[in-house]
């Protein structure tokens, strides 16, 4: 592994660990919890991959830098929580390169093993998304992608992009940051835009929801 | 795998799909949610029977009819969702029939590696059940088997005559055919006679409940 | 396995089954509803962490005495829910031995595949603690062990014990010993005492919550 991508991944793990503290402390969670909801952010959805394909032990079991950064992250994380918000644009930016990078490594493992290309697009949305799902769940909340994010149509979109330029014949390298930018540009516009997937719901159905 | 038990494998996932559907547009979830819970609540019990026994890759990911009979599955429930209860009858013929398949699939898998009969009825169980608990909990439900539904009783029962039958020296396919029946029959007897467990709550307990 | 280990592995079961037969009827599940949430609690924690090592197939799988057990204690529990509270001490005795010898079967488990003692560490807790995790998901609750016990910093300590020793040569049999009278002394201390995780939230961000 390149040490760039290295730091980008370890710059992901505390995005997502740091994501984790957020909504783990606004649910009073104690040290510990908070600790497990910041690993499973981080974790959960590599390991989910992982369990999937039969790769075993999984990923984190054999690399203790990523335990390390999770931990340090959470209690940085727990001290500063109060100025956490004046360094959101920052968090952002590591939060949209990790989905973007672990997109990829879920995409490019499916490969690996010889699966179908849209299955492989799946395995990289899940790589990306289900450490947050996971997070809600602990929370007892209805994961936060599935009601108003956009978040995963931009891995997807990262996903297909990789699987498109692969088939072109366009080198691993760059195909895997022409993907990366693709879901770094659709998130940020997405955000920045205030974009959401159109609403499947007729006004009556919102209105009854409330 | 024969030609009318590949049908009847589609149409259990149809089935399955459509209640995550019904499930997630209740929640008001957009549409990559409901796509989500629909995947989930059609592969998660074998999903579940796969990561158990150790088969990796699970199935879903080595066939994508799976994925597309779903895509196509949402896509079409999310449009005629306020139709969906029309067709309740026919979508709880294939629900039916989906579980009896399942619970044969999990009860011949655990078969085949060796596992207790006990274990194998466990198994079949899981397979037919588990996609709506995971729907449930990714809903922020209680899930609903565990409260009303008679639904596992008959996945139980389907897999003890399974056993039973293999037993005595019944050809696998007639056993098969028995236990599938056996699901069907037990579970439509259910819902038409509202069949439940009987409550293990006193009257007192129920009131307080309420 | 030693027949005293033996015994206290099921009086584990019994314990950890028992206190999901207490959460399953607060929410008013039917039987069907009661036993997987006692299966859960009791093997939940040993499965997880058979799958993220890659142990194939999961434990409980391989052994009908740990369903057997819960099978029985369920049934029990559920006859003498009202009665449950006269043996509280009893169940905390068997339920504390039994987080012992699940972190201690955990960290050993870790240990024979060379697994990082850190990682191993987390193994242990994720053995004793995980199947009350998941426990509260399925009856929609926020982990009761993200909030307010001090069982997993028991279970943690446990686990660093057991490391320690095997590091400065201590004998398996005599570590295991140490590691389990850790675990117990400190919950047992933690619960007489009431001890808890030191608060991180200030007096303004509790009256907040409430």
């Amino acid at each position: 592994m390149e040490p760039i991508v290295d730091i980008i991944d370890i710059l992901g793990t505390i995005a997502f660990a740091i994501s984790g503290v957020i909504t783990a402390t606004k649910k009073r969670m104690d040290l510990f919890g908070i600790l497990i909801v910041a690993t499973v952010t981080s974790v959960g959805g590599g390991t989910l991959r992982d369990l999937l394909i039969g790769k075993s032990p999984v990923t984190w079991l054999l690399n203790t830098t990523f335990v390390y950064t999770i931990l340090v992250s959470t209690v940085v994380g727990v001290i500063f929580r109060k100025q956490l918000h004046y360094v959101r644009k920052s968090l952002f930016l590591f939060d949209t390169i990790g989905i973007a990078l672990y997109t990829i490594t879920g995409v490019q493992m499916g490969l690996l093993i010889d699966l179908n290309p849209v299955i492989c697009v799946a395995l990289g949305t899940i790589t990306a998304c289900f450490g947050g799902v996971i997070r809600d769940i602990l929370c007892n909340e209805i994961p936060v992608i599935f009601r108003k994010e956009i978040y995963a149509s931009a891995c997807i979109l990262g996903g297909v992009v990789y699987i498109g330029l692969i088939h072109l014949g366009v080198t691993a390298g760059l195909t895997a940051v022409m993907a990366g930018i693709t879901v770094v540009v659709v998130r940020t516009l997405a955000v920045v835009y205030e974009l959401q997937l159109p609403s499947i719901y007729t006004q009556a159905e919102r209105e009854q929801n409330n």
